[in-house]
């Protein structure tokens, strides 16, 4: 891109985040009976608007075919009636959530009588950057929109028309509303300078969440000016102590990994307690093996299973407990000790979720206290750590940072608060 | 500095944030009476080692009067047995106020069982950064300690020795109470190049708080890729709405603007209705021209004082109404409507504080819905916006920024949380 093509798109880039942001001051103060109207419409439109809606997806289809997409992953672009059925459940889901703006979550009547409460406010424009599933520009628009924020939408370029096409539908429904179509915005451009023009916009965009794969988060988080919420990777442990009900513990280590291999809350390390390591990782390797999962255990587990003659095994050095497998694979190790444990998961962990299985209640709790992870369970599965499993009704994202919000992030999480002071003249000094 | 001077820099910066993480790590799960003790000891040894920190302040002093330093800047540089008692004193406060670290914030039983919590906890490793003042080291050193977080205190080069035996103290303090001296950490040097590379370690420093003029703190949060929390400056706005009580509204306006004109809390915009604005800026103007104050009026407000006789005044134009005059000044402009009002403080605000003084309950409930800043108050003065004020029992800084603490932050503003969750085999699926 030449120099005069660059400015024009950085103006372009800047114009779309100043129309966003206008939108935001009115989404900020729409009811929640309006918004809910313009969320409700957008999942009628969403069928009666299936034609148009096919014929953008099959041009990305088409494109992707052409450009060499495997299947799994023209699957996940595909919208068809199914799944626009189920945006459109998803949709009426959120209309169904409560609305967290104007709630008060803090109210003092101060010595001079001034009444002072926190009340929940929308935190203004959200950039969602994200990767080629169209599904995410109807969730993270729907929930950025309940929340009275207005978005811009950037998914990849493989989604370009189907993400462009669901917005629409969005901004239809907001129309329809009398709500400005701006609240939900997509650049017009697949170029990447697209992304890095916006991610300097800190006086107009308030918030980027970066979505999918580590790398793309990571170069969204380096290049941003803009505050970010995100997490790299999920590298959670199940960590079995030396107390721990081994039928229990098979169960959860059986979950925590497989259940769903590719997503960031499943297990990618299991530590054991070297006083039990000899009775429980023989049989829960033969476990993990017979289902597919391939095992990368360092020495102290490997001299285990192999005298018990459990096999295969892959080797683990020290990259391999960095590893985030997203597969049927898992890293093994024996600790001498819960601390052991503890230091493990500080040195090699993503701070996103670890499980402790375990009897000794003391045990769980110096695990909770002293771990320093977004979601600590003692005896569950770290597939738990998930919006809809705490209750938040929905996600927009999990947090491993450390402000604003931690580990599954649902509405609340998109909003902030304000200070209000109700006084009768009350001065200072 | 060449290349090898600035990789040693670098190198040292980095070994010192690795033991303040360290430290941190011993500081999350330290109990509120440990914590208490070290906070305690240092207040003692405050008085008791007053030759001491004399002494290094004296050389500041010296270094100071050589290099030209005002009166001013001289005495807010000064430790005396005043200044030190009343430094003992704010560490007995915290002492005094209730640990955050351990509370519950959010409590449910999932249906399946899962007992989840969402508890505080210590945010990690905090890099402050702030001007010349040393008692900024015994406040904010104080009150990281106090919510569990190491920190790096990084103060002004003219009280470079001042602030180092301050935190000498409070090193004393932790060690005396067997916690780790490295909680309380200072760069040992005044090279502006160390705070340039302490900024860019965001896996071992969590937060950046800079304290200070709108230029170091601008300074710190375009150099960092650690998260920050900030403000810029505070243009704070009184509205005088046409349903005011005009004697209410001038006491509020004196006070907003005079009661200390140096902070990021007093006012420095005067809007005023223009039904009232005949009746109330003549006398209003009087009184601040009287106490000192210089009026910089737009045209309209210009026309209404010169036609009553009231001066001198100074011109505004554009540009005065984004100035933070932290003086004895005032930007005063005439509004057509409430409307008007809001418009201005989001055109030309810095999202602080605002108030808007008004009999009518509608006008000022809209205001407090429409305008986003932190803080907006209903008939009392944006002096009010303060950590104290608040019920915070302390202050860390004030937040313009909308993401983690919005407005004045207390301890609770330097916790996150972790979410634990208490199963029996809760399994995904």
């Amino acid at each position: 891109m030449n120099a005069a093509a660059a400015t024009d798109l950085a103006a372009r880039m800047k114009a779309l985040a100043a129309e966003a942001r206008a939108a935001a001051r009115v989404l900020a103060t729409a009811s929640s009976a309006q918004k809910n109207a313009a969320l409700a419409r957008a999942a009628e439109l969403l069928l009666e608007r299936r034609a148009e809606l096919e014929a953008a997806n099959a041009r990305d289809l088409e494109a992707g075919r052409a450009g060499g997409l495997d299947a799994p992953k023209l699957d996940r672009l595909r919208l068809d009636e199914p799944v626009l059925k189920r945006l459109a459940e998803g949709l009426r889901q959120v209309v169904a959530l409560p609305d967290p703006v104007g709630v008060e979550i803090g109210r003092s009547t101060r010595p001079n009588g001034l009444l002072l409460r926190q009340v929940r406010c929308p935190i203004g424009t959200i950039l969602i950057v994200f990767e080629s599933r169209p599904n995410v520009t109807v969730e993270a628009g729907s929930l950025c929109l309940k929340s009275g924020n207005a978005c811009i939408l950037r998914g990849g370029r493989e989604a370009l028309h189907s993400n462009a096409a669901l917005a629409a539908i969005l901004r239809a429904g907001l129309k329809d509303a009398g709500l400005p179509e701006a609240a939900v915005s997509v650049p017009d451009t697949p170029d990447r300078a697209a992304v890095a023009a916006l991610l300097q916009l800190d006086t107009l965009i308030d918030l980027a969440i970066p979505r999918g794969g580590e790398g793309l988060i990571r170069a969204v988080a380096e290049a941003a000016r803009v505050p970010t919420i995100k997490h790299y990777k999920g590298i959670c442990h199940v960590y079995v102590d030396r107390a721990a009900d081994l039928e229990l513990a098979l169960k959860l280590a059986l979950n925590s990994k497989l259940q769903r291999v590719s997503v960031c809350n499943a297990a990618e390390t299991l530590l054991v307690h070297a006083e039990v390591a000899e009775r429980f990782l023989p049989p829960a390797a033969k476990e993990l093996l017979a289902r597919g999962c391939a095992l990368h255990a360092e020495p102290k587990a490997r001299a285990i299973l192999q005298a018990a003659g459990v096999g295969p095994l892959a080797e683990a050095g020290e990259a391999t407990f960095y590893t985030e497998w997203l597969d049927k694979a898992l890293s093994v190790k024996v600790v001498a000790s819960l601390d052991e444990a503890i230091e493990h998961i500080e040195r090699f962990g993503s701070r996103h979720t670890e499980t402790i299985v375990t009897a000794d209640e003391a045990a769980a709790r110096a695990f909770q206290l002293r771990v320093d992870s977004a979601s600590i369970f003692w005896n569950a599965s770290t597939r738990l750590a998930d919006g809809f499993e705490y209750g938040l009704g929905a996600e927009i994202g999990i947090s491993t940072d450390k402000l604003h919000a931690r580990g599954p992030m649902g509405l609340e999480a998109l909003t902030t608060y304000k200070w209000l002071g109700d006084g009768s003249g009350q001065v200072r000094g």
